[in-house]
């Protein structure tokens, strides 16, 4: 066998059961036994899992993240002697599923009902209808242009938001980060995709926070870095009609500590918004194994320089 | 002024205000003085207040249902002597946002995850995207082609039932009611929009309900008669990972005895998945005003023999 693969995921042993089931030529799929993170010249790793001990990682040539998240193998001190490629493609639908859940759950006013129905109250409530609102996306990537899909079948106006004001498909509008605050008063929906980099740091802070609309809702669905969860706890205890749907935090899981759980207009959830099926993971993987060998250019390979 | 429109809805005082806005010709808004009944050669009509006093009303020759429901007016013994019309078009939409509203909430376990903030616990769950996942409808008019369009879009495979198989667009496939059964037992999600008529007579009963598979969602948007109320009440008490999201009853409101107001895999709205926004019903009546006085054929308009 040419090729030594070596696993460190969560899910090794679905991992490992998917990639025997391919048979894929000159592989050799090594056992967890820590020696072997100094054999492998290729890694199926999550990202965390991996930076600790990537220096010891002797012959690696190519890591495939299982993560569409790569931070912790692009800081300043790590090595970047090797091919790193990340997921893509395949969370815009899960990302999708997850912001209209939660979308249409408070637009179409879940909650109320259901505590309506704990009384056996039948009253009907008037409500605003997804279409004609607008949705402002930080982020204009492939999950982005997927939400943006998404938001146009439903009738809403989308303006996205990158670095450069760069075209993208589905917008009805793009323009750049330095321009946000011209749209955020504007947005009935604010979510924010955008991956973490030093240009998006608290991007989302008190002044911006504080041009929302009287009841806007804000996602977080990117990374934490993006938004001062601080200054996101005072602007929503002040405005109970403004709601917030969080997925990503700085720390993870979220201290205990922080008073931001316990406000009845947030929703936090685990960092669940789109998660890596190791099917679709082990998709990724098969095509750019093929191309790895066949000496062709990787799928989602990281520019270490920038960062994604 | 040649003709004469009599407004009877809840909403009378939206619909004034609309319609004097559009200052459409020759006609003229009457008052709500009940002596108009008479006048009257147009209604602007909910059914079921029309209904009542359908024989009082001499002079009419047209009337627009502000609802696309209008079983109280095709009942056998009322007049069937005036053209009647009614509302489409409008309510795929909303009854899109309604059912993915609730069926993503559910897929993505909003409970489980409002339960554990509650308790300041991070505890990711495993899920099941609706990608590739079955929806079956009943019902392939404009409304179930809407919601077909949807499911499409979230990647479900889509399966129509109607009468005698009639093909509509957006389906994988479309059967006909009599093999409803062959069906069910493949159906991740089953949603009715059927209309009431004698042939959809609780198609969903003890035997068809005994059929559904174990984690099963199963919705009713279109009209109470198709479902055994009863029969849904024993099957989802017997049945806990099954569930059902309920808009509309034979009897509305569900009168507060029944039972399955309490059960936990149950949810009950108050008809409320897609309600005739004036705005919108005014744009239909404005468009069949100008059909009616130009002597064209009325757009959705009811046969009184078929029920719609």
């Amino acid at each position: 066998m040419k090729h030594k693969l070596f696993l460190l995921t969560k899910t090794n042993v679905s991992y490992r059961q998917l990639l025997s089931s391919c048979q894929l030529p000159q592989l050799h799929l090594l056992d967890d036994d820590p020696i072997n993170i100094q054999k492998a010249d290729i890694w199926l790793a999550e990202p965390d899992l991996a930076a600790p001990i990537l220096s010891h990682a002797y012959n690696l040539k190519w890591l495939q993240s299982t993560f569409a998240g790569i931070d912790p193998l692009v800081k300043p001190k790590l090595r970047k002697d090797y091919k790193l490629t990340n997921i893509r493609g395949i969370f815009g639908p899960l990302m999708s599923e997850y912001l209209f859940g939660y979308l249409l759950a408070h637009s179409r006013q879940h909650q109320k009902y259901k505590q309506q129905q704990q009384q056996k109250i039948w009253q009907p409530s008037s409500f605003k209808s997804l279409q004609d609102q607008t949705l402002l996306l930080l982020g204009t990537g492939s999950i982005a242009q997927h939400i943006a899909k998404t938001a146009k079948h439903f009738g809403m106006q989308v303006v996205g938001i990158n670095r450069s004001a760069k075209p993208a498909q589905g917008f009805n509008s793009i323009d750049t980060l330095s321009h946000l605050n011209q749209y955020i008063p504007h947005a009935d929906t604010i979510a924010s995709i955008l991956p973490n980099t030093t240009d998006t740091q608290n991007i989302l802070n008190e002044e911006t926070l504080a041009l929302m609309k009287p009841n806007a809702i804000l996602f977080n669905l990117g990374r934490g870095n993006v938004l001062d969860l601080d200054a996101l706890f005072k602007q929503l205890s002040q405005h109970q009609e403004q709601q917030a749907i969080l997925d990503v935090f700085n720390q993870e899981p979220l201290p205990k500590a922080h008073p931001i759980w316990s406000l009845n207009n947030v929703t936090i959830t685990p960092h669940i918004a789109a998660p890596s099926f190791p099917e679709q993971v082990v998709e990724i993987f098969v095509q750019n194994y093929s191309r790895w060998i066949n000496s062709k250019t990787l799928l989602h390979q990281i520019d270490f320089e920038k960062g994604y």
